[in-house]
């Protein structure tokens, strides 16, 4: 019995919010149960050094936790001057996530950057933002589609955890649930079936072959509820 | 004529949305306009270093901006590696603003720290962040007055921003009148009507005892309106 | 009665000696009583990356204290690796105040760098720096105005502090009043009786209109008699 | 075709040279062909702050490259001032990994702190780091096997980088491998054939569930060797 | 013919000006011709956390240029967020200076400060700084001589530069001939006749054992004008 | 009586393995005694901002330690954040060291750096850099002679240490002779006899100028040797 009381294939109730501020470029406040990310993408005409003059754009994300969106504050890491390991893996994660459904060509020379700030944590907080992150980078490109020769997106792209929580193989861990979990996981899926990234973590026990695949199949119960919740909210 | 059309002694819409956040002992999304400020207070039993076994409490506030809050995006300070002076001025601010309302002897041996960021910016941040920090104080301090001989928030304190734009004092300045104004200034002013902070500053034209004076009145005339929706916030 | 036996609107001894140091283009050791802070104004033919090619100057301040300027060590800010968010407010607020006075455009593309070093504090160093720092500028501009079509320093500009000491208004706070001051404030004012800035901070006591307008005038005192050292110190 | 002629199934040669350096309690360097990673383990009569007097064991790890271990020079991170999120990632996972087959109880209140120190470098720097730390970490325990009650180290593990290069499933990568492969991707595994992690990015290319399966298979292979060679290097 | 005219081993004009500033427990501004050097002596009753309970004392010491100390302005340190490597260097080469003439055990524990800042530089500033810093330090001890067994200060300690200059060894090298100095060095001397520290350079030309006898007795005669000039500055 | 049975002009086992890493231009393991440093020779075909478009080259070095080369681990200056002092002190010293025997004109618009990190530290870590840094320069320089108009390396340099110990002046000092010396030293010197740099500290005892010529004098016997296996080592 999972303690929220969910089905073990049951995804928290699952909001996106386009447009939630009124500057950037694309924006979005996505809810996976408490769990709340905001997500802008910002439009620049540049690229970073490595890509000047080749033709290409370049997608990458930030990430950050407001100091109290925990149980109990953590240090503000601009006041500690510096990103924790945690913070830097989440967001070259994130980035990676939605560089693998862009065509950086089409794109043109221009960067976007996707900024995921955690208003609010409640487990899950990076596959909140890989799924909010797709809104928001649809948003804007949408807003200067007319400016280039095809879409840059190529499908979509949302992720969730997945764990063995009391030997249960259970979808969408919160709080409670990943605190307890003996091992865990997050998938990265597109909209057309394919895996951008698996990570499964053993902790205390361990998981076999047979495990890892029954993670995978809830993750792909959990992606179609995320890729159905993102059409309607950037209105297709 | 303000480019917002209001008239010079007219606020922006005022909003207060207590309890925005469920982690936070205290925490309010604050609204001047389109500038919106979380604010998050957080009980700590412990105290500064200078303060330990002194048998007084402690009131500080950090403050941030999210990256995309403003119209460009400007750089994320954890990534940067530091606060810059402005962030530190604006907290500092806060801080010397929350503690003039509060006795911390009456706080007893605890520490509150009050997050203020950023999620859009439209003018006046450090203001709004000033006004939204006292009722996440007040809803905090009732969590655990029970706890307490007496109660430790004094006043109410509220802040508000006036100018010189295009020459006509005016109050609450938006960021297209912050950007124009040859002088502006910030007034942190106590529901019994005293001030705490007054912060002039002139950029292009200086401005002489009499615009100081006229600037304060608009001041008192902002506050009013601050401190009634400060009441109705926390429910009294 | 104040700690030193002045009289509430008396100004400590007031010395700057020009040309300290032999390699700035303009320097000051400026002393307001025991406070000493030694200002150097460093010429550069290069302008900040915002005002390349717009033909327009620039005047910055940056402000030190050396560890032992003060009662008691305090640590050496290059050893900690970065600046206080004290010193950084200072060093805002002196190029604010330098700039409010000088033209920019007639600067020419060139910068100006102010070195305010406090060699020994005993109260008020900010407005000492922001007073020797005019002495400093106008002696490094003089060293180039044949190369200018009008002079860039409009006026002058000086600062004192002002604070409710046992219930007076008292000019110039000392080490010892400021720290027992029950408010106090900083007032920047230009040659032709302007303000530039206007700083006023209530510890323990608030206060009101009144007192605010009997500081300034207090302030219009003192910087009357800085004003007056300031052009014997740079010759006129 | 493999650009090195190795079969699909095919691990470069191994090599674990144990006591490499004579200071550490535990050292081996560790080759997978010509990648070479020292490792050390120090043990130390102390814990992270968290487990103080909780007794309990820590196991953890640092990562680091020599600026020339690559082809073409890299900044180093003492004088860039920060570890990259990359290194961090990877000191995460080698700790993680570690501490999986580790009984932190048995431990008893000593941490081991892991170096992972990259002296050359063609592909696969984090799985020949994880390899060989398992043997740097039995021969420290073994030192102090003594003063326990069981053997804190229940398994071996070791990992091993499986990848699809041009459209072939690839064991254990080198540089020009990972270079080119459209997904790869990390897996540790326990001597008693279970999983600790598996970490899968599509780069290019994006990859199923059948992929994800032989990937797996292939790992297997590749970790049967590994641990016959860790074995023999610490002589059992 | 050196550029100052002076004669091979004539150093610059020597001044000590004790008691510069009122908070150190002792201070002094030292000249070496136009190099002028403030430092002052702190006197912290605690000691470095490897000394704790050991029954000795410390003496260290922090160095520190002001920006326009140099013919062009130099980036603050505090501002850089780091201290170069020559900062470093030289203040560790001060503090082993000043600790190689001190009884740290007739100290007992406590711990003194030598900051030593360049308000103007002209070549020399470390050795100047060193000779300086017996000054401070010897009025510092003088200060708390009473609750002492014994003098903790065994000797006097000087520094003075020397080069080869055109050819020829000469003493006391101010910029102008340091910076076309084909080798130069520092010596470090003890008002008993030997030698604490030298360290010599050799830049374009190299130099024989000769040179290295001959640079060592110039500055046997400078540091015996330096020694004479401390005794005086002390009051002996 | 020295601790390692060696005789006072001795020095311990040398050995310069060229060719340690495969990516290096030029690359060296040099070993001194238990002291083992790896070195190599990054050649880049840019200068430094201050060398660019002058027609002249650059040498300069990096230095490091692993966190386990010591008897006790030490923290890793990457993940501190900086350098300490005595690092940066070692890589100035290597960097004049070599410059000092290369003619960088000759050498071209390119930088040449040597890394120079030890792996195992028994004492004389610095001189063994130096020593085994002039091998990986001439390896690197000899791969790119034929781009050249003449040899850029004028002579050979190698560097080694020399103190006091029990009274008796003894070459090439270990750890244990080190931590107990009252005085010791490091000479560099050229292939032709001259003196780089001589640096003598004393710590306890003081040293007179008898002492130092004693020290010179072993130190020429240790380099003679060193010079030897140097140009075994590049193949002369």
């Amino acid at each position: 019995m999972r303690p929220s009381g969910r089905a073990p294939d049951q995804m928290r109730s699952l909001a996106f919010e386009p447009g939630f501020t009124k500057h950037a470029e694309g924006s979005c406040l996505v809810s996976f149960g408490d769990t709340r990310v905001l997500v802008t993408a910002s439009v620049e005409e540049k690229v970073p050094p490595f890509l000047r003059g080749k033709g290409s754009g370049w997608v990458t994300a930030e990430y950050g936790m407001l100091p109290r969106a925990t149980h109990t504050r953590g240090a503000r890491e601009a006041a500690k001057g510096k990103q924790s390991g945690r913070t830097q893996e989440i967001q070259r994660l994130i980035g990676r996530s939605l560089r693998a459904v862009t065509d950086l060509k089409l794109l043109g020379e221009r960067q976007i950057v996707l900024d995921c700030d955690v208003i609010q944590a409640d487990g899950g907080t990076r596959t909140a933002a890989i799924s909010g992150a797709w809104v928001a980078l649809r948003l804007a490109v949408n807003g200067f589609m007319g400016q280039l020769s095809g879409d840059p997106i190529k499908t979509q792209v949302a992720a969730v955890s997945c764990g063995i929580h009391e030997g249960t193989p259970v979808l969408d861990l919160d709080y409670l649930e990943d605190s307890n979990a003996h091992s865990d996981g997050n998938f990265v899926l597109t909209g057309d079936g394919n895996i951008v990234e698996a990570q499964l973590t053993a902790e205390g026990a361990l998981f076999d072959e047979e495990a890892l695949l029954r993670l995978l199949r809830l993750a792909r119960i959990g992606c179609a509820q995320i890729f159905e919740a993102q059409l309607k909210a950037v209105g297709r």
